[in-house]
């Protein structure tokens, strides 16, 4: 896959030289080309923002800096190869990315990020190239940050991380938060590793007890009574075919009842009790 | 603010030096401080991971050397001055990092940060601190990475805009995505800048209109206009009180009409028109 990303501040994407991101360029699986957004400013201070049309607070990133980027950019994949670019446009009002959104990007040839800073980009910029080719806005939580740079790291390894050869060992997709499958929609418990005793603290016996079937009702329970704490959204929007006897169990301990519809909720009752 | 991070990959922090960060560091703002998690590693390979109790695929990131980073880095900021530290552990498992949350870290003295790799941190080390002082596991989105560093500069960067003095101008707040107030639930709308003409695309009248009650009502709309389509989950939770008649006119050009509840969805008959 090829990445080009194209900002104003160019040192803010060295960690694209370390770890995962960073062995993938090396093993020649990513090839990663960082472009400095004033290289296309002509004035003498490489001016790339102005004051917003209509008035208000910030400043707007124009939109000549941006194409003249993206052309050349654009110009240098080709020549170099690349084929079906997609834009990928970090903003908070862009769609929510998700790790389906990192499936999806992963199958990508060639991305190019476009990390906005101040109030944004001038809006022509994507209307442009959505033309002619696909551009994705994607807003990677409900938090606004300095610019889209933090942005461009979190997308990049998200989706890195899903090529083939990049994670030494298949399996460990398998087991994450938010695979598909039998955790799908439960957030992973507890983990634990030597020594068996830590500061006073031991360890959970059933991890202890070689029994394969009893650690892994204890580590769904685990995920269970979890997710209930810190991501009741998720179970709430759970498939309840999901859930067999056990886990039903687990969610009637934790004062979790199917409603109307069949999906699991918090029991009201047992709040009050 | 004071700031420790504790990571095995210390030069993914870097961006840590640059722009709205690294100027706060520069001007005394932040005060921000990274260690070698393999520091307190004490064999020869400088081991910080072992398997999994109760098997499975990855490793577990072990308590000993978390716990002695933890103490020596408690120790050096309380000996700086530091008061009140509280963890912060980015993990998918966490509760959700929102604006809100950004909001009440910037009331922090002393975050420290405890980015996990591999198949996370054991749990005795949270459980340890937790104590103490107050724990945050947070996650930033429903997406996994190869790490926590990414979630740390996120982290970092939507607290340190939040802090008294580090923008420039207070009122770029007011306006933000997800800023309480009349925006609260709305994405912001397209924004342009000079040229005018660009590429043969234009600007919209009303900003050249110097009316600016037009101008803050063309800007309501789009911003409505864009949550229906980006983030209908947003708009659907709005307070319904927020919307005047002219807003409910948008959402009735959008297919929205109010619920039951008196909040806002999309119509079904009119998608099926």
């Amino acid at each position: 896959m090829r990445i080009d990303v194209v900002t104003i501040f160019p040192e803010y994407l060295e960690p694209l030289n370390v770890s995962l991101v960073g062995k993938a360029r090396a093993s020649g699986l990513l090839d990663v080309h960082v472009h400095d957004l004033r290289t296309w400013a002509h004035d003498r201070h490489h001016t790339v923002d102005d004051t917003p049309y209509g008035g208000g607070p910030g400043m707007v990133m124009m939109p000549g800096p941006w194409g003249e980027a993206l052309d050349q950019t654009l110009a240098d994949g080709y020549e170099a190869g690349a084929r079906r670019p997609a834009l990928v446009v970090p903003t908070p009002s862009g769609r929510p990315f998700t790790q389906e959104t990192a499936a999806a990007l992963a199958e990508a040839d060639w991305l190019i990020f476009c990390p906005a800073r101040y109030e944004g980009i001038d809006a022509r910029v994507t209307a442009e190239y959505a033309t002619r080719m696909p551009v994705h806005e994607v807003s990677i939580g409900d938090y606004v940050l300095a610019g889209g740079e933090a942005a461009v790291l979190v997308v990049t390894e998200a989706v890195a991380r899903l090529l083939p050869g990049v994670l030494g060992n298949a399996q460990s997709h398998a087991d994450d938060s938010f695979a598909p499958g039998a955790m799908a929609d439960l957030l992973e418990g507890p983990v634990f590793t030597k020594p068996p005793t830590w500061r006073g603290q031991g360890i959970p016996d059933v991890l202890l007890s070689g029994h394969h079937g009893r650690i892994a009702r204890w580590r769904r329970d685990e995920a269970i009574s979890r997710t209930a704490a810190n991501r009741p959204d998720l179970l709430r929007r759970a498939d309840p075919a999901a859930f067999n006897r056990k886990d039903r169990e687990m969610l009637s301990i934790l004062g979790w009842q199917p409603g109307p519809d069949g999906r699991f909720g918090p029991n009201p009752d047992a709040v009050e009790e």
